[in-house]
């Protein structure tokens, strides 16, 4: 495996492309352009989750994936301290929207521009994210092929097609979420990640409904594999539940597995990610599993019926 | 993941130990020691194989565990050409029983002695094998503690013992598969396979025995895991049941599971590993979740019961 990481701007540390490409074995799948899942960890755009990052490129890994972990620009875990303090974050508009959705798509012409060095199939690139991470997928499941991508990377549209779309206990609709109310602490927490992503503490109902993917499905967002928990403490369920309305609405493919229990932000599920025993669950661990199942849908590997070794003896070949 | 290539003997390149080191984040199991898993292909003893080797590691490493490939010394590919011609193998001693389970010793030595710098946890190292390499986990499963080993490595037991054993398509009995009588090809692969292994075309009912593990288990024998397809069509299912049987006799902890369908070398049994259609067995593939599942029962994690957010929020900080 060559794990290495990758800066994405010249001259900044912090956002980068971790590479995981596998063994390119002599002895099977010699040289296969293998498809390939681009993971956005979530961290309410203020840092990239560690937990949402190899873990889970480890497990697409294991399924035959090439896969590459984004750590895409985020504000800063400062804003966490500040939380609730009433005191005022430093502007970044640097890291504002739409930063990080493009960032999404730098990182996939980049991916694209090395699938013969990656043995990447560039026709087949997933995306996959948790949380603000889903969120930024979604975003770029519905902004992919527009202006505010397509123009800013100046590459055409072929490079920036996302294949599929993997969204793990997703945000999605700002609108319903400004609408839903939000009390106390999780309203201070929402005020500081939309700060720094949004960069207003008042943003328009226009710019809310610019940031609701949910709202915004249209006929070339990629087919999508959706997970979550009913139990969500932190992103209500119906984040979820509102992007998959849309992608039926839509008619685009896709699959969606909400399990009855589990608070926000379980990665894998499984002892792998856990911080907490209430994060190993079995039950939300099947979303793995669901998906690897999904996912071949489109991205099995082509095989031929005969191995190399019953093809030499149906040939005749004798020892 | 820091994966690289270790040489275990400083003049050779082939015999080697990979590492697949997570990622140490600070910010989730900061410096946790992790049970650790030691893998070892099978090839007939003529060859370790590629897809037996990494992802088998990258699914025990999607578990959270620290992973390595263990490359034992082995005769060489040319073995496999002169199958059949009735032409002499050179001789090749140094390659020869017991190099193989003593090398499983040289590895687990250096991945306890280097248990700081990798985070492993010395007490919970497992070895794993798969067909001629599950023959050698299996030997090194009944030798570990005697002198044919422990006097070899020279540095004590404990620094050998594996915590658990992972068995795929195993061979367990030399007896019973001389017993049972091969023929045509099957013979001639075994007896190219068998002179590589043991280096005499002949060998002696007491050798046979030497280096048939389900007639030698004991109670320092550690818990096993066994997996096999009844379908096999090169090492006989009878193989594992016999080693199984060993277990049970011995009150040895042991899980087993036997799939009906499936070749010889399924490995992950799935397209990961897969060079041909019939090697993808979603019904074979689910040995690596109950693997999971039952290495749980001695490899969990030791994790709070409360995530650190949920400490904190329990000690009344308030943002």
């Amino acid at each position: 495996m060559i794990s290495e990481v990758i800066k994405l701007y010249a001259d900044r540390e912090d956002m980068t492309l971790t590479t995981y490409i596998l063994h390119n074995s002599t002895e099977f799948q010699t040289n296969m352009k293998k498809p390939a899942v681009l993971i956005c960890p979530g961290g309410a755009y203020l840092s990239c989750s560690d937990r949402e990052a190899e873990p889970i490129a480890l497990a697409f890994a294991s399924m035959g994936y090439q896969t590459f972990v984004l750590r895409y620009s985020t504000y800063g875990g400062e804003a966490f301290a500040m939380m609730g303090t009433g005191k005022e974050l430093p502007e970044k508009p640097e890291v504002n929207y739409p930063t990080q959705m493009r960032e999404i798509g730098m990182a996939m012409a980049k991916i694209k521009e090395h699938a013969e060095e990656w043995h990447v199939d560039a026709n087949r690139v997933a995306i996959c994210g948790f949380s603000a991470g889903a969120h930024n997928c979604a975003m770029y499941s519905v902004y992919w092929d527009k202006p505010v991508i397509v123009d800013y990377i100046g590459k055409g549209k072929e490079l920036l097609r996302p294949a599929a779309c993997i969204l793990g206990y997703t945000l999605s609709d700002y609108v319903f979420m400004k609408a839903s109310g939000l009390t106390g602490m999780d309203k201070d927490f929402f005020d500081v990640s939309n700060y720094a992503f949004l960069g207003t503490k008042d943003p328009s109902d226009a710019l809310l409904k610019e940031v609701s993917p949910a709202l915004l499905v249209d006929d070339q967002t990629p087919p999508t594999y959706l997970w979550a928990t009913a139990g969500d403490n932190l992103v209500p369920v119906q984040h979820s539940l509102r992007y998959a309305h849309a992608l039926a609405d839509q008619g685009i493919p896709f699959e969606m597995h909400i399990f009855e229990e589990g608070d926000h932000g379980l990665a894998l599920a499984a002892q792998a990610t856990a911080t907490s025993q209430k994060e190993c669950r079995p039950d939300a661990a099947k979303w793995v599993g669901l998906c690897d199942a999904w996912l071949k849908k489109r991205f099995s590997f082509e095989l031929p019926e005969k191995s190399p070794y019953e093809a030499m003896i149906a040939e005749g070949v004798s020892f």
